[in-house]
């Protein structure tokens, strides 16, 4: 058994940057005495989700957001998918999710590579690419319990990106997330179920807490599914904390059970990262 | 509004090849009558599912099965879409559909590319690669309301077929298949809401009755889901026909609002047929 200790943290989020930041300092310092090896936070977990407040909240690499986060993750000794932030860059905005190891170091950076741009009958509208740049990697970073992968939300709808952080080795996904009242319903569980299935690995969803007098109302339901597809445990919209160990020698048991990662036909058809 | 009506065929199987093929015989007639632009029968729909009957059942293109199916689809003027049967070309052996227009005129042929080879800790073990030589191509055809495509039972557990079946142009995927009592339930619904979702095209599986007593237990609950990941209508384990007018204009309506397959990172990843 090789366990990991994984919190996902479903946290209310404010107008107030230094608010957000406080909040996830204090839950990650929470559910890291509980003995949390990752801490997970949502999508723009220090801002509201909205072009506006993106471009007002944008900051770089070694700012605020991302100095409170290394600290978090140095202070308390976990690992610390930082959920994702307004990254400035030049004049590029990204929405980036920064990763940390338990000494503060950042291993990983994911830029979302596809950005959020829908158009739904009497549903939701949103454009992220009015305000982004999109990202251009998969992400992927060694830790003490093998490799593991980030994508952040809209990326879960595009196949190639977690069959390619899968093959990179990969056995845990954890996407920083923040679906809708729309997309929510309708396509939350089964994208979540259906990666981690195709993919044969654990698959964890954290989404901001809902509140339903903001500009954008996220759906929650942070959940984490296992690579034999079934859902292992889900909030519902309020605040919380989704805590689990997961046992990571399921990924190797599962693959020689059902042998879809090792049977597809490479000889016939190729993906590639170009 | 551009329609199509599909109806697929959850029959009892049995040992005996002519009384399969009378069976099959008599649902087409039936839905044709109905209106029916589509007949789709089951994976092995012409023989028990066990290696042993596949070997002492084999047919060549042109044989008794093979020629019910195009004298089915031309006497009833149906699109065919032949479940599968045990096809002997030299000395292999293929799981094969073969594909057949109103006027019985051969125009797919898709052979298994990905054989279910399981063995899940107490639950189904199989092993089809002892007996059958694999496909070696997707399967797109078309036909007066385009193009369509057709994959087999476990190529749906392989996210590549699909994706490549649907960038061909294939706006339905028919697919013949036999789910078990173990994968069933545990991963039937899931894979063809997923697929559906993620390549947005109808999904329509089509599975044998279910038989308790049967060396094979079949999951039955032959399905359609829609572009939008939705399931449109899912039969149970009993013989019975799933009849239903699919609207092809929601495609592109799906694929406007909601834009995964427009949206795919070309610039940085390919799926490509070697």
């Amino acid at each position: 058994m090789k366990n990991v200790k994984v919190a996902l943290l479903q946290m209310d989020v404010c107008e107030d940057v230094a608010k957000n930041l406080e909040t996830a300092a204090g839950l990650i310092r929470q559910v890291a005495k509980d003995g949390a090896d990752f801490a997970v936070l949502p999508e723009m977990f220090c801002c509201l989700y909205t072009s506006k407040s993106f471009v007002a909240n944008k900051e770089p690499k070694g700012g605020r957001v991302y100095t409170a986060l290394q600290n978090a993750a140095k202070e308390n000794g976990v690992y610390l998918i930082g959920g994702s932030m307004p990254e400035a860059e030049g004049d590029r905005i990204y929405n980036t999710s920064f990763i940390f190891d338990r000494d503060g170091n950042q291993i990983g950076r994911h830029r979302k590579v596809h950005l959020f741009d829908i158009d739904v009958e009497g549903g939701q509208h949103f454009h992220e690419s009015d305000t982004f740049t999109p990202g251009d990697s998969y992400t992927v970073y060694d830790t003490e319990f093998g490799k593991m992968g980030t994508e952040i939300c809209f990326d879960i709808r595009f196949q190639e990106l977690a069959r390619l952080t899968a093959l990179a080795g990969a056995q845990i996904i954890f996407i920083p997330a923040a679906f809708n009242m729309t997309t929510g319903p309708a396509h939350w569980k089964v994208h979540f179920r259906g990666r981690a299935l195709d993919n044969q690995v654990f698959m964890c969803g954290c989404a901001p807490a809902r509140d339903e007098n903001g500009p954008y109302v996220s759906w929650g339901n942070s959940i984490i599914t296992s690579p034999w597809g079934d859902v292992i445990d889900q909030l519902d919209e309020k605040p919380g904390i989704l805590f689990r160990e997961l046992d990571l020698d399921r990924v190797k048991a599962i693959r020689d059970q059902l042998p879809i990662m090792k049977n597809r036909r490479t000889d016939l058809y190729e993906l590639r990262w170009k």
